[in-house]
């Protein structure tokens, strides 16, 4: 049976796919984190600590936060401190109970394929992966929330908890204007899944136009 | 001598497929099916059950499928599920009895490409690659099956036999818009390297224009 | 010291080439030849065997092929035939002495940056990257020859021979529209690190315009 | 605790880094060089030898050169030179004491992002990724150095000393046109991070124009 994330301790599995998304390009500097929710003590996740280059954690680079009030819970090195970004990672569990592992990375073509959208809400292709966000539809029509882009990251946490509290978005999906995609999955595979499908749907809108 | 994917038992190949090509970009998800003629009962083939991250695959994660019906009539693990998209394969092996291997995959390149196509043939530009789709002609004027896409996967594979059963297709190879690319060969390295070419030819055009 | 191509028999720094040249996508489906001349009998030289996928060489699928005449001299398999493109490698080793080493892939980039110049002779870029091909010039204007392509090889091969015998070429390459490059060197790791350089300035061409 | 670049010696964190570079394009043919201040003699750096392709450096590939004077103070082996570029490195290592790392690289990315841009300065776009530059402002206003490509190397250290020592650049990178980025930090990761950033950047004003 193939192989998938959940198998493997949380922190490994984000280990590896740090190598896996800097490799890609889709880290680069130390840009980006992950994060898993803790499956003993669910109401805290652990996340990737601030300054690290991505493409080469160790197992111990990680703090467990709490999802209510965003305090350090636990750490395996005592210099873990925890990014600024943790708080959009805290409102998407906070917002989505489902939510396992929230993944949040910088990409060129997500960038320039939302920079052309000055709405809130960037209409995305009728593309045939859109199956794999859960769209089974024909032709869906599917929007992707755009969030500008604040200094200070917990403004940003702070729109993103009140938008979505008051409508739910399309997909497990959300795009901060010249920063990057954050995507979540109730699983740690499917949060891998999604980021591979929203970063193939935001290549193809960069490179069509 | 070079070693070729023929010299593996069919899903062992598959597997090298599916994480190479996932490297690639073109089975991101769980997108795509790779499957393989099955050696000593020609009449069934071994695809990629559904579901599955394609860059994680081992050996176990097939079914075998009845060409004619696509009854399952072998899985080395219960929980295997046949894709919708198994309907395709089945009828590329219905129609075309030479054909050994069947790859699908979804990129990005090749949606570009065929999207400003309206026609059901989209004609592909003479370069000197398609001799490696055994077009062995000067300045050869060849073209693409293209088909719809339709949430009932069933229905393009009906469509698909339905028009390449009137008239057989320049090159073993087809493409669903929005959606991705249908390759075949006689072999399964040939499967291999043909779709290699189809998406030489397709990023070829997504950037030329 | 740095480990160069030179230091190995020259058929294993040619499986290693195509190993890297594949992975890069420039040697897609059984694409390009690769040749070295053979140090001990230098009016001979080894190329792949035609049909191969290059990323999947062994040290066994290679010819050697008689500079003048093109007989086949020697091949580790009976199998083995020889490209129909070996008549390019001939034309090179005879008019350039000092060719140690010939290397013919299939580029995209190097397709579309020559497509749009209908001229024999192609102005590359005044690119840094130039140095590298041997010209160490200020602002230099350095031309790609090249060539259209047919049907039958042996054409293209002496339409090689006339031109370069009149007017030697600005650099050790050459294009084949619609086809690919060709890069030859005095060294099997100079002829590796030119057809770098001259990819380097096929993508810059192929995307800045 | 992630393990950095500085946690191994100089040369061979260098090494390391000319594969990674190598691999993905931005030190094709034998470009680029790569260098560290000496720890134990801090008025003094090792620096890349010419003429090495750089995927396949060895930890002797290396020249001490003294930063005031530019004297090879030490190889490990006799044959190493160094490349008339290292005189910018030195260059680097004079104006920003704190600089413990210089990079120099070219990529097709940088030379068509600036070749758009007449002005001596180059407007950067307002990316998130910029805070891994230093710059943690909302909207940072910030530019990059360009200067001339002359085939005199010491010319352009000339011109980068004089322009840097009455101006201070904004970011710790400059761009010469048509030829490549150099970017340098207060230690090995640092100038890794940055190179990524950059490398970033200027990919998202190549085609995002």
């Amino acid at each position: 049976m193939a192989i998938l994330f959940d198998q493997y301790f949380p922190c490994d599995a984000l280990v590896q796919m740090g190598k896996d998304f800097h490799h890609r390009g889709w880290m680069a500097g130390t840009a980006g984190n992950l994060s898993a929710r803790d499956v003993a003590q669910p109401d805290s996740f652990w996340v990737t600590a601030s300054g690290n280059p991505k493409g080469q954690l160790e197992s111990t680079d990680f703090l467990r936060i709490a999802i209510d009030g965003g305090k350090v819970l636990e750490t395996p090195l005592e210099e873990n401190k925890p990014s600024a970004e943790s708080s959009i990672h805290q409102v998407i569990y906070q917002l989505f109970p489902e939510a396992r592992c929230c993944l949040h990375v910088h990409t060129v073509d997500a960038c320039i394929a939302s920079e052309r959208c000055a709405a809130p809400m960037l209409p995305l292709p009728a593309l045939e992966m859109l199956k794999g966000m859960g769209m089974w539809l024909q032709s869906p029509e599917v929007t992707l929330a755009l969030f500008d882009n604040w200094l200070e990251v917990p403004r940003i946490a702070a729109e993103i908890e009140q938008r979505f509290s008051q409508q739910a978005p399309d997909i497990s999906a959300l795009m901060i204007r010249q920063h990057g995609l954050t995507v979540w999955g109730e699983s740690l595979q499917q949060a891998y899944n999604r980021l591979e499908i929203m970063e193939y749907i935001m290549s193809y809108m960069a490179r069509r136009d």
